[in-house]
C-alpha cells in the first residue's frame, strides 16, 4: 500500500481531531451503547446504477449529486473525490465509519481498473456526525451517526437530508415498491438502522450466542466493528435491521429503538450485574489483567488491543476503574487502527506498527 | 486432602523460612541454573524393600536408620516421622523438594491402609541443603542440593553422608553390580544428579525440542518443576543422567557439570544473546507483559504464575528489569504452590487460593 513520504503524513482531506462522534461515549445509554448509525439507500432515476456505469457515467453521477450534497442544511460538508485521494486517506475515513470497505476499495468495472478505483466521493460533515458516499453499491448513501442509543435524532438527521438531496434530483422511486436500488435486499424504504453494542458481561457469561440467536428471530443482522463479514472484535456487536421492504420507517425506528435495543441493554447491564454482584472478583481480575496489558506490552496487535480496550470500558462503566474515562478509551479504539496508527509513524512494516500501537497505549493509559 | 483447622496452620515440623536452598538464586551460572541435585539409593542389608516390608518392618527400618542419619557430620539434622504428619506438611516438604510426592502420599501397602500412609520418615538439614528419605522405593535416599551449578560440592556432601551412614549399619552392596537398589534403574551407583534449568529464551526461539532430543541423545531424562510426571511449568527444565549402571559417580559428576550442563548453558545464553540482539523488543515485551499480568491479576492459577515468574527472571537476567532480585522471585515461585498458598490462606476453596496468590504476587513485586 503506498502512503505518504514523512512519517507524519499530511492528513489532506481527512479530519485530524480524534472525536469521531461514533465514539465519543456520550449519550443515552452509553455504558452499553456504542453509536447509533442510520443509512440511506438512494440512486437518481434515469442513471445506471454504479455496478452498472461506464466511468463517464459515474462522473456524471458525482457532477449531479455534488451541488445536491454540498447544499444539505445544518452541516457543513467537504466534498472528497475518493479517486484522487492515497490508499491511506482511504483507510482512515474507513476506520472512521464515514466509508465502507467497499468505497475504500472502489473496484472499477474490468477493463476500467484504476489504481485508486473508479470515479466516487464520500462528502463529510465537520462534526463527522453525517456523511455521504456517491458511487458506493448506489448512486447515494446517507449516513447519520450519533454516539449512544439515539436512533431518532440519527433518523431525523437523515430524513431531513433525503428531503434537501430530493429537492435538487430526481430520485428513483416506484410508486409500488418504493425507492429502488441496486441490490434487492435495499428495496423499498432503504433504510439500514444499526447500533453498536459493547456486550463483554455477556460474552464472559458464555450468554454471546443467545443474543445471536434472539436477533436472528427478530430478523437482525448481526456483525462485527467494521460491519459485514468483521469479527466482533472487542465485544462490538454492530445489531442492524433486514427488512428494508414491507415496514414503515418509523415501525423499524421504533421497534429497534423503543424494543429490541432496550432488551438486549438490559440483558447486558443483567449480566454485568450479576458479575459485580456474584463474580466481583472475575470481573476486576479481566479488567485488571487488561489495564496491566495495556500498560505493559511493547507490541500489541489490533484485536489484543481492541480486547484489552473492552475490558478496560467495562471497567470503567462497572466501577472497577471509575477514573478512566470512556471518551478516551473511544479516541484509543480509533487510533489503533492501522491506519491511524501509520498516522503516527508513517509508512512501517507491522512490527513497527506493533511497537507504536504499545506506545500509544502506555502514554495514554499511563 | 484434610487440613488443619486455623486459618493460619502451625508450621510443625516444617521450616518456617522462606529460603529454600535451591531457590536462592546463587551460585554459579545462576542465570540459567536454578539448583544442582545429587541423589544417592541406598538400602540396608538384611531387610525388604519397603514395598515388600510390612509396617513392623518399615518400623524397624525407621529405628535403625534415624540414630544413623541424625548422626551424620556437618549438618543439624530434623527428623520427622511423615506417618505422624497431617497432608498439608507434607505438601509443604513435597514443594520445598524435601520429599518425593510418592513419599508425600506414602502408600501403604493392600490391607495395610491408613490415612497417613506406611512408616516413614524424612531428615531435614536446617538449611534444607541436605535430605533423607527413609522407606521411600528404597530404605535411604540422600539428597544434596545446592543452587547454582554446583553437582561438585552436591556431590562431596551426598557422599560425606553415605560414608557417615555406612558406618552406621551395613549396606545392600553386591560385589558385582554395586549398591542393590529397590527399581533395577537404580543399581549401582544409586546415584542420580540433576540440574534445574530455567530455558526461556531457548523456548522462545522455538529450540526446546531440539534440547530434549539431544538430551535423550546423551542419555539424559527431561523433567519438569516437579520431578517425574510433571510438566515444565515456566520454562524450568529439570536434566539428570539414567545411567546408574557401569559408569563411576566421578564419570558421570565430569559429564554432566563439567560438559553437557555447560553446552546447555552456553545454548540458552546464546539464544538470550540472539533476542537481546536481534529481537529486543519481543523479549521486553514479554517480560514487560509478564509484569503487568503479575501485578495487574486479582485471581491467578499456579501455571500463570510460574510462567510470569519464569518471564520475569528471564527479564532480571537480561537487563530488562535489573532491579528485581533473582531471590524474590525463587521465593515467589515457591510461595505460589498451593500448599504453601494455604499456610497463608488456611484451608481454602480455589477460588480463594488464586485470589490470595494473586494478592501475594502483587504485593511482593509491588
Amino acid at each position: 500500500m503506498p502512503s505518504p513520504a514523512g512519517p507524519t503524513p499530511p492528513d489532506g482531506p481527512v479530519p485530524t481531531g480524534f472525536t469521531a462522534e461514533w465514539l465519543r461515549g456520550e449519550g443515552a445509554d452509553a455504558d452499553v451503547v456504542i453509536s447509533s448509525r442510520v443509512r440511506l439507500a438512494r440512486n437518481l432515476a434515469d442513471e445506471p446504477f454504479p455496478g452498472r456505469a461506464s466511468a463517464a457515467q459515474k462522473k456524471k453521477v458525482l457532477g449531479l449529486c455534488r451541488p445536491a450534497v454540498l447544499d444539505i442544511p445544518g452541516h457543513t460538508m467537504v466534498w472528497i473525490d475518493l479517486h484522487d485521494t492515497s490508499p491511506f486517506e482511504r483507510t482512515l475515513l474507513m476506520e472512521r465509519h464515514l466509508i465502507s470497505k467497499q468505497h475504500a476499495k472502489g473496484k472499477a468495472k474490468a477493463g476500467e481498473s484504476t489504481p485508486e478505483g473508479s470515479p466516487r466521493a464520500v462528502a463529510v460533515a465537520a462534526d463527522e456526525r453525517f456523511s455521504v458516499m456517491v458511487n458506493e453499491e448506489d448512486h447515494l448513501r446517507l449516513q447519520a451517526i450519533r454516539s449512544g442509543l439515539a436512533l431518532r435524532q440519527a433518523w431525523e438527521d437523515a430524513d431531513a437530508a433525503d428531503d434537501a438531496i430530493e429537492s435538487h434530483v430526481e430520485l428513483a422511486f416506484s410508486p409500488r415498491f418504493g425507492y429502488v436500488t441496486a441490490c434487492p435486499t435495499n428495496v423499498g424504504t432503504g433504510l439500514r438502522m444499526s447500533v453498536m453494542m459493547h456486550l463483554p458481561a455477556l460474552r464472559l457469561m458464555g450468554d454471546i450466542e443467545k443474543v445471536k440467536r434472539a436477533a436472528a428471530d427478530m430478523n437482525l443482522a448481526v456483525r462485527g466493528f467494521y460491519g459485514e463479514h468483521s469479527d466482533a472484535s472487542g465485544d462490538f456487536y454492530q445489531l442492524s435491521n433486514q427488512a428494508t421492504l414491507g415496514k414503515s420507517e418509523r415501525i423499524i425506528l421504533r421497534e429497534l429503538q423503543d424494543e429490541i435495543i432496550p432488551r438486549v441493554i438490559e440483558f447486558e447491564r443483567a449480566a454485568r450485574k450479576t458479575l459485580a454482584d456474584k463474580r466481583r472478583t472475575l470481573i476486576e481480575d479481566q479488567v485488571y489483567r487488561a489495564l496491566g496489558l495495556l500498560t505493559h506490552a511493547r507490541m500489541i496487535s489490533t484485536e489484543d488491543a481492541m480486547q484489552g480496550l473492552s475490558m478496560v470500558r467495562l471497567g470503567s462503566t462497572a466501577g472497577v476503574l471509575p477514573q478512566l474515562d470512556r471518551a478516551l478509551i473511544g479516541q484509543l479504539m480509533l487510533m489503533v487502527q492501522p491506519g491511524h496508527l501509520q498516522r503516527l509513524v508513517g509508512q512501517a512494516e507491522q512490527e513497527r506498527r506493533m511497537v507504536a500501537r504499545a506506545t500509544l497505549l502506555r502514554q495514554r493509559l499511563a
